[in-house]
This record gives structure tokens, sequence and C-alpha cells, in this order.
């Protein structure tokens, strides 16, 4: 770890210098020691064409070097002027339904816009060069959130950038019909010109159409960030980073390339621990370099725009969240924001101080998490998060393959949850992983949901497996191809006989009334089901026992080399998921802790000297308890703990040291 | 009945030959003896302009003769190709929003551009010519699934041929402001030229309006289908037909006038059977000729498509749809589709073998059918459906009235679908029919919701009821003019002398306490209600004993000629509903077979020696029974069957013949 | 009170002289002395460009003044003829989602096209020259429902008239972006020119923006309305009015400046009698001259259109609603419609005649009801309604500030309603009123959900209090500046000092656990709330006793001069809220008329000699009690009605008097 980062966004742009004089004193007091600045002041950077003015900017940056607050700079183009705008419809973002947004929110413009791209680069190398001689300035984030709010766009720019695309993809025309099957419904195309941007049309587009004009956005999302990176790159090494999210429709593994680390924003509410922990575990493995990850923006108290008014956190929960972040490896806790706005849409939303100067309900708890933090810098400095053995996929591309695919209203999150909460109630270490994630430190893979299984991929685990790695994979994986066509030679393409899969019928088996078995517990299949004849060194140990398909098998394993490969084939409700992750990851579960409530969260540490150290939160807002096996010494308090049951205090922590 | 089909799609431009020969092969195995071809394969057999090839069509049929295999040949008119629609936005359907389709779907075009019909007719001509010499071609479908995904089409090409529409309707635009009534709310038009199109307005467009827009849409369709009709009747005798549905936006009626016989598609899951017994029912009787009636598309298993994953058909379900279909003389069973699709968006939806070439789960229900089939052959052969003397009006000019005013969220279909409940609950022969059926064989004719009732209807009825007939009307019948207005002269115009109607009052009762009693049932009147004052020779079997019309009448009937004319003024409760039918129709119900479980369907068939016989079907996917009064012999068991009670398993089915 | 009017509309342009004359006929029969003609007879009027035609009116003005039948004259403007449109979709009406409207309906003309309102003033200016003569022609209607069915309208026109709007408010662009705080998002504007309409946008406008966007498109409605009242001016002394209601996008005290007297349409159906007495109790005081209020439309029986069948109104309910409206002192009661239509698309609403002639479910209450006006009569023209102490401020400005900023779904009127319901139910005397309302016979003023309080306003309310008022301000009140930015200087801006609040802090509570207490009931907070600590001369009266925010106030009052100041700082539940209210609004509860059950609603009227009045109304189909403490005399059955309890039935009512 880095350096331990508390702090919260600054609009220097948005208030007189006194105001921000005395927000920046009030940071240091909470003991804070990072700041954001710069995400939208476009217009205060650059009021007309080529008249630049950081002088608020650089000004701030003096300030907070002053107080020894380190900087965040963040360049504000998700935010164009209305110089760019007014009067070019044509460079504004265009939706699905063919409607051109206008000046006034972010996000609005059309990222593959020549000319904005252009402007972009100039305001970005002008700002930068501002700022480079600032030693504070610990990384430049790109743009905010790129594509909050907004989808794919359909403007004129993105439909000549789509044939282009097309055609660098795929060389010639009957290339591209022969891999999307366009003789179905007369869809063939002459020419890439030809080729339709996929809005309204009577009934659904072709699959392949769909999932390539995702890629396209995708593609062409990440080599806005690389031409930006590029800009900053060429006049400072300061680290670029940017703040994206889980709910974003990016390819996050193609825009991690672009940058040297990885930060996250999440506004999880209490209650809803997973998905919390999802993104302290998450991001920091989307690239193979784990050394930084940063969380830059999170509430300080309650979510909030015109529209919605957030539920407040509970008191504790944001004490609960900072241990957690700092405890999972990631280096910063930020909030968005530290001054609540005046004007814009966002005023509602939860800061440390209000609009008008005064503590809001959101004071306290930051005072408190400063405290716990001066309280925790030993123990994080002493020790380090342990990087998890059992690894879940979570992958950009395949979501998009659910997109395109809902079928049941599947929504790519929610089922991968499904995996992580199971591996979270078992007390099992783990981590979310993009495809392209290294295994050398992985013992046991689960990929569920990825309906396409690319040849890359496929050699990588086959090299895992070789060396006695597991790989759980499915339900609905494999069985789809690059192209969102299905395979033709068998249902799984290459994992058939990889698996040792004779054959593989595939339907939808929510409501039908299958039934079957798999180690000792009974399931009711669910959700597009594979189910498969199998050869003869292949273990059966799912089984439909009733229903049409009777007799099929569900779940499989087959040992390949000195590891296994295992199929599920349907969609398992949580309790019986829980057994066959259990029966594969029993040696990966916590230690000696043992009957540990489920809103418990346990992350694995060792310290700089090997010890190992359980870190403990409790994210309920009700006690929760733990059984010891073992005798722990607990650090915070400096105490024994004794085996038997012992209760946590409601969004309480514990850090438990092996003696 | 002209010969038994039994049969599935095949779409060999999708496929190499050798596919294609396996699917044939297969199809062969599996007993069947037609095959669906060519309905969207238009940018295969003309991929530029002019440049035909029908290769892949003639390869297939020549395979197909080979293994006695007849053919119906699809027109592919609703998958123009791209050559037909790229950079011509104008040729594209636009909705009601305004939004202009692109190509990728079906039924993507307008299909009253004189461009596309010029093309469409070149094309045609070019494919009949080219598979007229195939003497196993039975029959030519036209187009596929007309309005499939569609309603009406407001582009510039339909908005003038409205204009000349109503032209040639009105004659002078004084007249249609007289019918309409457009001096209200200034509607007022000076010309054609200027009658809109009824696209967004503040609320609601005039009801004349709308009517005739829905009119006009459905007159335009059946032109479509008679300019097609004679393109190929130029060429070859070849009887056309369409595949329909109870769902589109269509008059079936109209179009059924340019068809040499109809043929529809059903893809009701299991759990809704009078939902499939009334396409069994309604299609055979759409022609006054019934000689041939085909199902051309259904499922084998379950629906399906990249955004739904459907239901899966329950074992036995295929067996009993099979069943009741060839026992109504439908004279085709076949599926949609043989061969899975891996490219488009309807990838997911059952089929019989897998897009890899592997049974499904609708395969091994397939082949049980085409056994059922050969079981059933000599029976179907020596005996015929028996056409019901109890019909119930069916008129897509009706539902259109429905979707102009819906009121209480009013579906026609849904309204009507509880009449038709209410006859098979009694186990009474029944027909469904349009407003022209031929009354010939008919006794009792029941005509709910139909808000306009057209003088050459009444006068057809008049004479019905003269010579015996029982006429059934209502509710919300004749209550409308054929202009969607109000009447203006008494409340059901025509309707209301003949009626021996005095005074009518008509407002929505739901909800508003009114009571009433009929053949000494109890009843709650709901829906939009026509109370009536009458004449003294009219009989009150209804009257409102509560409410503020208390007093009124709801249900009446007059004597005339031999027969009677029965209104009914309310939205009757299904058991309500049940008793005044039951009153009218117990002549028609099932003899010697009593207290039938709801489930069990009765259709009634004679011999060629005339002896009747029961065909009798259990939808149910539980045990359901019946009881005997008489024996009989069960002829596909060959067994006595005693009187007394006796029990048909799941989807059951049984054949009893009179001794 | 002028005189009592009875009455209904007529659309002599659709019916024949015959037809007309004989709803004349009937109309007298009935008892109605009022009739409304005109408003969407434009086309009739002048069919093509400056041919006018009023014959019709001015025979129907004839006959009706031979039947003794006042007559409001409306103009037409709401439905512009077809040849204003037709080819000039620039003079249509533009969405929000930037849907132009189509000819066909009412109100899809943009009232800021400047043809329309010259081609609107030359109509009008014709229309009123030919009715001036009549002397039976007792007020000018405006219009019809300015903005039925359309919000702001966001067409080209309106662009230029919004940035002229703009320029004419702000002066300087850099007014306006220091005013709305556009550096934020770098929404920052170079011109007015530049200013976007608040259409399509990734996410959402800025609050000031928006709320400057609905000023905008109320004043130019208002400009609109003073337009067609100086036209008519010109000509003739007619009071002019206009119908409004509850339900439309207007700022109706702008109007209001505008016009003579006001009227309103209300169609609020049985079983929510505070919704329709907030009309009666709300209209009366929108100007500060009470003299004259018309209820000008309302439903005989039911509401209904195509695509909605309404609930009838359950018998008696149509005495109640007009022996409470002659009661609160409106002086007309006047029905949509007289005779049902027979095009367009309102035939299914309720009448007094169908189209066919015949007496409507609508009749025998109309009936009735003139039966019962003749009853009043002699009471009514004997004694006035007394102007209530206690007032409830309705502010549309206050509502547009909700809309733009709905937090949790917040809907002014239900939240206001809740306030006025808490009145009713405590039989409280009161009244709603506008923020401009003289407070010269108030002594209790409520304001709630106004979260931005003018200075002028404060300036009356200082005025107010200082003379001994009380005021009772919130919850969510004085919070934003008159450009819907939040204050920076302190919490409440010139309130916070006022009311003693030495620090608010701001956020939602709803499911936070917030708990309290206030005047000894225990209260959950809920809603967007204000927490305050106060300066020592403040009385706490609430008080968070549970939640992060323990110890703060929510309730507090402080004496001023002669009155108090009262704020409210949460969303109280019902309950709580009426031991608030009663608290301080004991004084003005009904006297010795205790225990009425809450569906009795009592108004207080005095005699021309001073007696005082309670005129009772039971809204519940169900009989309600009240209790006496004294004897009162009824004077509709010219009894005495003892000590102990009464029993009103159904619908039924009393007039009790002071002996």
């Amino acid at each position: 770890m880095n350096k331990i980062y508390y702090g919260a966004a600054l609009y220097p742009e948005l208030w007189d210098r006194e105001t921000t004089e005395q927000d920046i004193k009030e940071m240091k007091k909470l003991g804070m020691n990072l700041a954001r600045i710069g995400e939208f002041a476009w217009s205060t950077f650059e009021p007309a064409p080529n008249q630049f003015d950081f002088s608020v900017l650089t000004e701030t940056l003096t300030s907070l070097a002053e107080h020894e607050i380190d900087v965040i700079i963040c360049t504000p183009t998700p935010t164009p002027p209305i110089w760019l705008t007014a009067n070019y419809p044509e460079r504004l973002h265009r939706n699905h339904q063919g409607v051109t947004m206008v000046h006034g929110s972010r996000q609005h413009i059309c990222t593959n816009n020549r000319y904005f791209r252009e402007r972009a680069a100039i305001l970005v190398e002008q700002m930068i060069a501002a700022v480079a001689q600032f030693n504070h300035v610990v990384a430049i984030q790109l743009d905010n959130e790129f594509k909050c709010h907004v989808g794919p766009c359909y403007c004129e720019t993105c439909k000549q950038e789509w044939h282009k695309w097309l055609a660098s993809k795929y060389g010639t025309i009957d290339t591209l019909n022969n891999a999307w099957g366009t003789a179905i419904w007369s869809q063939h195309y002459q020419s890439f010109e030809q080729v339709v941007q996929p809005v309204s049309t009577p009934f659904l587009h072709n699959s392949s159409l769909q999932q390539n004009y995702l890629a396209f956005t995708h593609a062409k999302l990440a080599e806005f960030a690389a031409e930006q990176t590029k800009v900053i790159k060429k006049i400072s090494p300061i680290p670029v980073t940017h703040n994206s999210s889980m709910f974003f429709d990016l390819d996050n593994e193609l825009l991690a390339d672009q940058l040297d680390f990885i930060s996250f924003d999440t506004y999880t509410p209490a209650g809803k621990h997973p998905g919390f922990m999802m993104n302290q575990e998450r991001w920091r493995y989307m690239k193979n370099d784990t050394r930084r990850t940063m969380l830059l923006e999170t509430s300080t108290s309650h979510n909030g725009h015109l529209d919605l008014y957030g539920l407040l956190h509970p008191a504790g929960y944001l004490q609960a969240e900072s241990f957690a972040t700092f405890a999972s490896g990631v280096e910063a806790f930020s909030y968005w924001l530290f001054r609540g706005q005046k004007s814009g849409c966002e005023q509602p939303h939860g800061s440390i101080v209000s609009s008008w100067g005064e503590p809001t309900i959101g004071y306290q708890p930051a005072k408190q998490v400063g405290e716990l933090i001066e309280q925790l810098r030993p123990l994080l400095e002493s020790s380090e998060v342990m990087e998890p053995r059992v690894a879940l996929t979570y992958s950009d591309r395949a979501r998009s393959f659910l997109t395109v695919e809902p079928g049941e209203d599947y929504d790519y999150k929610t089922l991968v949850t499904s995996f992580y909460q199971g591996l979270l109630a078992l007390n099992i270490e783990r981590k979310l992983v993009p495809e392209g994630h290294n295994l050398a430190e992985t013992e046991l893979l689960i990929t569920p949901y990825v309906h396409y299984i690319s040849d890359q991929f496929l050699e990588k685990v086959i090299k895992f497996v070789a060396q006695g790695g597991i790989w759980i994979a499915g339900p609905m994986t494999g069985d789809r191809t690059e192209e969102h066509t299905w395979h033709t030679d068998s249902g799984l393409g290459a994992l058939t006989e990889l698996a040792g899969v004779k054959e593989m019928m595939q339907f939808p088996t929510t409501g039908s009334g299958h039934k079957g078995e798999a180690f000792g517990t009974s399931v009711e299949l669910s959700g597009l089901s594979s189910l498969f004849t199998v050869e003869d060194d292949v273990i059966v140990h799912g089984k439909v026992t009733a229903g049409q398909a009777q007799g099929k098998a569900f779940l499989i394993e087959r040992a390949l080399g000195k590891g296994k490969i295992v199929m599920v084939g349907t969609v398992l409700e949580q309790n019986a998921l829980q057994v066959v992750i259990e029966n594969y990851a029993k040696p990966y579960m916590a230690k000696h802790v043992a009957q540990v409530a489920e809103e418990i969260v346990i992350i694995k540490r060792k310290t700089n000297q090997g010890a190992l150290q359980y870190w403990l939160v409790n994210f309920s807002d009700q006690p929760r308890s733990l059984v010891l096996e073992k005798e722990w010494r607990e650090l915070l308090s400096d105490k024994q703990l004794g085996v038997g049951k012992h209760v946590i205090e409601p969004f309480g922590y514990r850090v438990l040291s092996q003696k």
C-alpha cells in the first residue's frame, strides 16, 4: 500500500476563494489528505475557444499543498462548454430512440465526434501543462464516469465510424454476412455502408449486429481514453486513472489497458453488502498489476438529486464501509462531495457541509471515519491483503451477451452476484477477475454466464487446469460464438470435447417441473439449461430425476491433467449453489472462524512478517455473531478472544490475528 | 378431408445442402409429409435487383419430392432485401410515434409503397414460375404473418393513399364532415388533402377518423394480397393461402376473399385451451367454403427469442394439440421450425433438431405426434367434422371498434373468449364465424361486442330469425353507426324497433352497485350497459333490481317470425353468462356425456355412414373425468365404455362412437 | 351573491335548430337558467379565413333569451380550424419529447405563435361584436381549460420567445449565469440565444433552467389571456372569466389578474370530498375580490371518453355537490354537458339527455338538483358565506418548485391536501389562498411546501404576524431561492433570522428511523426535513428523540410582535399533523357541533341579520352522525334539533341556524 488516502471532491470553480479556503481547512481538520478537482470545469478553464484560464485550479492547488492535501486532477471532458455544441446538433449524443441530446447535463456529446476529440485534446494538454509542476498531484483522472446516463450513440458520426470499424474487423462484406448469418430474414448486406445501426425495427435485430454494436461502442470509448492518455503522457508522467462503476455500459477491461491504475465509484446503500464488497474485490483485479486501486466517490450520508432523495445511511455504516475498503487493499476512500451544491440538479445529495456552510448529517460520520483511519493506519501499513485463490470471472463482454439476449429478463450483475454471495456466505476468499486475468495466484476459477468463451481464454484455462486448477464453468457458458450466433458443430463448440460432453440439449427449464439431485441436495432446474449426455470418463454429480429430460446430467466433472473441469448446466437456487461451491471451495474457507452470520464479511490479510489476519466487519444494523474455534488476538482492542461465540455490534469490525 | 398433413418449416437458404438433406430424411423418419419453405429468402432469390437465383428452392423441392414430402411455397415479401430500402427511408414503415423503421427485421417496409409492390410482383412472378412445374407444391402462402409486429403505417405514401381512399369512399369532403361530425372541436376539413393521419395530438382523435384509418389499413393490406394473388394466378392454379393469427391487426374476412383457403398459426401455451380451440374453430369458418384449413405454425416445445425464453410444453400437450386440430377438421399440423436457427433473433425457439444437429427437447413429442397421426388416420379418413349449429360471431371489424373505444381497457378477444368458454364449458357444439358467414347450417347465432351492425348483416339475421333462428345480440352490440358515431334517432338504430326497445339508457355500470336477476340467477351488472324499456310483446328475462336504473330490463327476448331475437344489455359474470347460454343452447349440448370436467373438449364428427362420434381431449395436465349416460364404443382402444364415470389421463384423448 | 345559476353546456353548432330548441325547453323544465356556448366552434364561426358566420350563436342566444336563460359565451380558441394549421407544422404545439401535434384535438396549437394570436384576436373581436347586444350574456369565458392535456411547448417560436423573455428578465447573460450557477457542469452561456429549452439531455437539467421555463410558460399564457381580454374590453364591458382546474400547468394567480372573476371546473368523483371542497374554497379566493365565483363544469353522472368509462356517481352525490357549492358562496353549478355527443371522443361522458334525445342516468339527479336549488334559494339569498379566518396557502408557483424537484415523487396537491384534510376533519373554517391574498380577514395562515418565499410575501406576513397573526410555515418552506437554487448564507435565507434559527440541517428522513415528540404526540419524521438549532427566545414544540439528529428541533415557535411564527420542519403523519393544527386553530373550530364524522363538511354562513349558520353536508354514501352540544334550528325542515347525536343520511344536508 502506497499511502492511505481519505478525501473528497471540491469544486473551487463554484465558490469564492474564501469559501474554498474554509473548506480546505475543514478537510484538514477531518483528517483528509486527498482532494479531487476539475472534472466538470471546462467552461471555467476555457470560457471561449482557446481562451484558457486555469487560475482557479492553480490557486486551489497551491492552497491544498499548504495543507498537505494531495490532489487528483480530473479532466472536464464530460461537460463540453456551450460553444462546442450550440448550433452543432450533429456533435451531440443521439440515443436509441433517435433523440438528440441538448447542452445542460453531462455525457451529452458524441465522444466519437472528431472536432470534440480535437478540442478535448487541446484542453487537456493545456490543463496538464498548468498542473504538471505540482508535486502533490498524485493522479490524473480521465473524464468522469464514462457513459454515465447514456448508452451507445446512434448519430451520423457513429454510423460512419461503425462502418469503418466493421470494414476493419471483417475485411469484406461477405465475411460479415457469413459471420452474422445474414441469409436469415434477407438481412444480407451488399456493402459495409448499408449495415444499419440497431435502431427501431419492427421486432428484434440480429444478435450479431447487436453484439457488434456494443463491441464497437466499447472499443471507441477505449480509443477515446487512449487518445487522452497519450496527450497527458506527452507532458507528464503522473499516473492516469478513471472512476468507473459497475453500472455503466463499458468494457472496463479494454478501458483498463489505457490506464495506469484503476479507480471506482460506488454508491451502494446499506443493506446490500455483497454489492458493496464486489466493488472492493473487482476493481483491484481489473489489471494484472494490483498495486494501486482507489475508491474515488461514495456518499457521506445519502444519494440525491432533484428527482430522488436517497435513503440515509444508518449510523455506523460509513465506518463499516471505510474499514472494508482499506482492509480490501484499496488505498483511497473519497467522498462525493465536500460542500453541497447550490445549483445544478444534485443539490439534495449528501455532503459534509451544506451549501450554506453548516455541518450536514454527514459531518459526524465523516469525522469518525477520519478517526478510524488513524486507528487503522499502523495495522494497514504493517500488513497487506492476500490475493485470494478463488476467482470469479466478471466480464463486461459476457455482460453484453446478456444485454443482447436477456431471455428471462436476465441481468448479468444480479446473476453473478448470486455466485459472489455464495462465496461470501461461506467465508471463502474471493476476487472478481476479468477474462484477461493472469491465473498465477488462482487455484479455483468459477466462470458463470459467459456465453462466449474465446480461444485465448480457453487456452489459458486449459493450462490452468492442466497444472491443477479447478474450473467451474456455467450455467450459460460457452454456448455462443464470438459473433453471438449459436454453435453448429456441437452445443458448446470447443468446450464440448474438453468437458466430455457427447450430446447437449438446451431449453428453458423455468416452471417446467424439471428436478434433479446434486451432492445429495435436491435441485429445481431453472433458466436456460444445458443438459448433457457424457463420455465414460466424466463424473455426473447432478442428474435430472424428473421432467421430460429425465436422466440427463446437469452437473458434470472431468479430470484434465492435474486439475478438473466442472460444467454447471442450470441456474441453481442459492442453497443448492452453495452446496456446489462448498464442494470445490472448502479448502479456501476461513479457518477456525465458524458459524459466521451472513452479514459479517471476512477479508484475509497477512503481516509483513507473514502472520495471517482476518479483518471482519459486520454489515448489519443489528448485532451479529460468530464462533471462534481457537483463540485469536484482536488487534484494535489488543485483547485475547477466547474459543466460543462472539458478538459484533452493528457495523462493528475486528482485526483477528494469528498468535 | 383432402389429405392429412404433418410437417415443419425448412430454411434451406440458411444451411448447406447436406444439412438440408439430412433434415429431410429426419422429417420422413418422423412421419412428416409437408414442408414450408421460402418465406424470408428474398435476398437469396434476388441478391441484387433482377438477378434471380431459385436454385436453393428447386434443389430442395427435388429432394422433398424424392421423399414424398409435399410443399407449401411461401413468398418472401415480409423481408425485402437491403437494396430495396437502403437510402430510401420513405419506403419504410413509420409507426404511430413517427419513428421510421430500419432494415434488419420483417414487416419493416410500407406495403403501400408503389415501388415495393412492383418489386414484390416481379419477385413473386419469377418465383412461382420457378416452382410451378413441381406437382408436390400443394399451396402458395402469401408473405408471412401480415402485420406481425406492426400496426398501421403513418408514412407519406400512406398519407396520400389515405386521402385517395377517403375521396373514393366519400366523394365530397362535406360528406366526410357530416359523417364524422367534424363540427365538433372545429375538426372540419376543407379538402381530403387536409385530413390528418391519427398521430400525436394532445388528447384523443375523433372516433370516426380513428375507425376509418384502421379500415383503410385493412383494405390496403387486402389490396396488396389481391395483387399478389393475381400475379400468382396468371402463372399457376396452385391454391393460394396465408398464415394469419388471432393477434395481428388485420380484417381477416377481407383478406380471406383474396385467398383460396385459410391457414393459421397458433402458439398458445398449455393452460389456455379455449385460446387454442378458438383457432381451430374460427379459421375453418373464415370463408363459407370450409373444405380446407391448415395449421401452418406451432411450437414443438416452447416459444422463444432473444428477449424471451418461453414456457416448455408439458409432456403430452403436443399430442393433445394435434389430436384436437385434426379432430376439428383442420388438415395440417405443421411446426415452426425443424432445425433451430444459428443466427437472427429467434434462436432460442423450440425446434426438432438443434442448430448443431442434435435432437432437442421437442424431438420425442414430435415423434409421438407422428405415431398418433398414423393411429388416427383411418378414423379421420372415415369421418368428418359436423358443422356446428351454434355460431359465435367473431369479427375483426368489431374488434377495431373496441380498439378505438376500449372504455374500460376492453380487449375484444378476451371479451368474446368469455362467450366461447361458456359454450366449451357446456359442451355445446360451436364455431366462430365472421359477419359474412352463410347461416344455412346455423340455428343459434350469438353476436356479442359488435358495436356496429351493418345493414347487410341485419338483413341476413332478420331472414335467419324469420326462418326459426335464435339471435342473441349484445352486450355492446348495435349501439354505434358504421362511422363509429353514436346513434341520434334511437339507442340502437334499426335494431331498436326490431328488438322491441322503447327507450334505452347506456352508461358504465362497473362498480355502481347495479344488480339484477335473470333466469333465477342474481347478476351484478358491469361494463358499458344498455338498459331497456320495452314494448308489450317483449319478454323481460333480466331486470335491474337494485341501483339507480332499477326496473329497467337488461335481458330481453322477442319472437320474430319462427325465431327469436334476444338482447343482452350488460357484461355478465361467467356463471350468469352460462345460465343465459344454456337457456338457449341446451339442444346443442353433447348427448349422454355429462359432468364433463372443464378442460375436456368435445368435438362432434360423423362417419361416412352417418354415425355420430365424439372426439374428446383432456387439455389438463391432471386426470379429468366425465360421466357416460349410456354405453359408447371407444375406437382407439376398440373397447366398450360402460355407463358411469370415466377418467381421462393428462392430455389424453378418446374417440367415442355411437353403437 | 348576485344570482343563483344552474346550467349546462350547449353545442348548437353540432345539432339542427329543432334539437337545440328542444334542449333549451328541457333545460327550462329542469329549472336551469344558464347556458355555456361557443367554446369549440371556431370552424363554424369562421370556416375559411375572414368568412364569419355567427348565426348559430345568435339564433341560440335569441332562443335562450326567450326562455330566460342567461348565457356565458366562450371563445373557441382552444380549437383552431384546419386552415390555421394544415401545412404549418411550425404553428403547432411541440411536446417535451419533440413530437409536433396534429389537428384534431384541442390545445394543439402553440399559443405563442404570432399568427395564431392575430387570428384569435380577429375571431374574438368579431364574435364579441356579434353577441355584445344580448343583455343576457352575463360573462365571456376565454378559451376553455387553458393547458388542458398539454404542458410547456418546445417549438421554435417558444425558443425565440424564451430567449426574449430571459433577456428581458436578466438584462445580461452574466446575470443569468450567476443567478443559475451555470459554472456547474460547464453550463455557462455566452448569450441568451444559446440558452436551451429543457428538452432531452442525458440526466437532469439545472433547477433554475427548469424553473424558469415553467415561469416563462405561465407568463406567456397569462399574456395571451391579457391580449384576449383587451380585445373583448374594447368592444364590451361584459365580465371576462375562464374555467380553470386544479390540474392544469398554469399559474392561476397570474392568470386571474387578466380576468374579472374566477370560474372553475371540477370532475371529482364521489369518495374524494376533500378534493371537491378544495375547489369550492380555493377559486373563490383566487382574487382578493370574492364577489363572484362560478363552477362551470361538472359531470351529471360520470366522466367518460373513448379510452375511459368513469365511475357512476352514487345516488344523492350530485345534490350533495350542488348543496356544498352554493353553501360555499359559489354562484353557479353548471354541467358538462346537456346532450351527449354523437361524434368526437367524449361521447361516453355523462349528460342529461343522450345523443338520441332520451333521458340519461343523469336526468333524474339533475332534476332533483333543480328542485333543491328552489328549496335553497331563499336561504341562500338571505345569507352569505363568511370569509374564514384560517387560510392555507395554495400557490401554483410553489407547485412548480415541486414539479422541478419531486424528490420522493412529491405531488404538490396531494401534499397540501393533507393539511386541508386536517382542517376539514377538525371542522375548522378554512380557505385556500394564493400568495398574493390580502390577509385582512385572516388570523391564522398556514404555508406548507412553499420552497421559495418571496420578499413581498415575507413582508406581508411579517406585518400580519406583527398585528397578531399566527403563521405556520413548512415543511419544505423557505429553503430555496427565487431561482430554485439553495441558499448560501443560511438554510432558510431571510426566514432563518426571523424564525430564530441558529443552524439548520436538511436531509431526507424517510425510513431513517428518526422519531420525535410534539405536543405530547410521538412523531415519525419523514420527507425532506429541516432540523433546527434555535435561539434562546424560541419555543421548541417538537424535538428529535431518536436518530442521528437526536436533539434537534423540528417544530418551533417564536413570538413576533403580537403574533407568532411557527416552523414545521418535517412531513407529519395525518394524526400528528392534526394535533399541530388543532393546537393553533382551536378557536376556529365549529362551535357546539362535536364528534362530527369525517365525511361531514361544515360551511359557515351568516344571515343578512348577522345570525350564524352552519351548512352541513354528508359526503358519504353511508349515514353519518354528529353531536349537537346545544339546540339548533334546522331551516330546511324548519325543526328544532335537540342536544345529542344526530344522523345525516347518505349525501344528506342540513342548515343549522343560531336561535
